[in-house]
């Protein structure tokens, strides 16, 4: 059969994730109806992550196999005319047979916006976690650095998935400043389930003075995830780019 | 009575505009039955400016008279407290009786996003207007002086209000590029029913050269609506500042 690798975005707000389940719609079951419409076939779409209710992407990747003869790079018309439009297929491909959007990824970036305003916003509100008060920038971007490297990430998981090993590598983790909004941006090899909203949620109380930024170092250390912050809501979080 | 001046932000996208109907709910209306759960009063809300359905708004002008003795900075979280995400109270504040929001106006800026980029988006679909193909943004900047300057924008107007007189003045119109964005910012002493969207819809013709800049000019003096460009959708447009 034919293997299809697809470069997709999407705005998380109504659903229920990426993965299918039978709660409500999802991302994922969503294409999947939107195929059947363009080849017929009952299709299995792989998903490189498990995005959560709420989270965005701007580069999610996800492959499926196909018997249909229409040419690779015609998918993405094709399924976008059956899609609503807070998903949008961005390129489609024929690759080979083997490639999986979930074992073949090699790591992935995501970003986090916090708008730091006395009043929440209207405009845009679905994109970002509204925090109100005074944040350390310098602060929260001196601690990134203990965040980076190979580290066992077991105080920054939440309860709810198995994995075999705790251990992931973290290779970027930057932040950048427009007006009143602070984005995070965070790459690795891997991320254990809600680790990027918990690293953001500890940051935010570096920044907010409740953390020193060497704390990090004993939060990682202790492996307890009673050690570290919040786990920030779903709405400011984007995979923006999986790498192969 | 005392007047309360209120700054407001809101995501058009779930009104049927600013303006009272009987149609569907608009953000006046909303903001009423509000402002009526903080005092107890019918208020009639008196706003800068009708925007159409879908259109948004970053700093809309309005204000009410009140008997209550919350003081006028009070009101802003007060009315937060009672309204829905999609419309905030940026700020709030007691002013002169005389003071009215409309006849008050001296003027009003006003943007207009259009994604331009083969794929539309699904991230803050509701904020830009989608357009596939080459936009020559040079012309569409050489464009934008001969809209500059006291005219009659009869041929600017679509059907459906009636005013005393056609004649406005644009003080600025201007255009900057962010990667795909294409965000055009407009201020004037006042604008006529779609001005703004049709001065938007006509620089985009001259972008794809089915208009040459000059042609404005012939436009403006013919004062014939069909000459102009379309009237594009409202989501792009943003009132962002009324000026008193």
């Amino acid at each position: 059969m034919r293997n299809i690798k697809l470069l997709i975005e999407y705005d998380g707000t109504n659903y229920f994730g990426w993965q299918k389940q039978k709660l409500g719609t999802t991302v994922q079951g969503t294409i999947e109806i939107a195929i059947k419409k363009v080849t017929g076939e009952d299709v299995k779409l792989i998903g490189s992550s498990r995005t959560d209710s709420g989270v965005h992407a701007r580069g999610y990747v996800a492959n499926f196999k196909t018997n249909s003869s229409i040419p690779g790079n015609r998918f993405k018309e094709a399924i976008n005319t059956k899609l609503p439009d807070d998903i949008v297929i961005l390129n489609s491909l024929e690759v080979m047979e083997e490639f999986h959007a979930r074992y073949n990824s090699k790591g992935k970036t995501y970003t986090y916006t916090v708008l730091n305003s006395e009043i929440p916003s209207a405009i845009g509100r679905s994109y970002s976690y509204h925090v109100r008060g005074k944040i350390n920038i310098e602060k929260m971007t001196e601690t990134c650095k203990y965040f980076i490297g190979t580290h066992d990430f077991k105080a920054f998981k939440s309860d709810g998935s198995s994995v075999k090993t705790t251990i992931r590598t973290i290779s970027d983790l930057h932040i950048e400043i427009n007006k009143n909004k602070i984005k995070f941006f965070i790459t690795g090899d891997g991320f254990l389930y809600n680790m990027v909203r918990i690293i953001v949620g500890t940051l935010l109380q570096v920044g907010r003075g409740t953390k020193l930024p060497i704390d990090i170092k004993t939060i990682i250390d202790n492996q307890d995830r009673k050690g570290a912050g919040m786990c920030v809501p779903a709405l400011g979080l984007v995979l923006e780019e999986v790498f192969y």
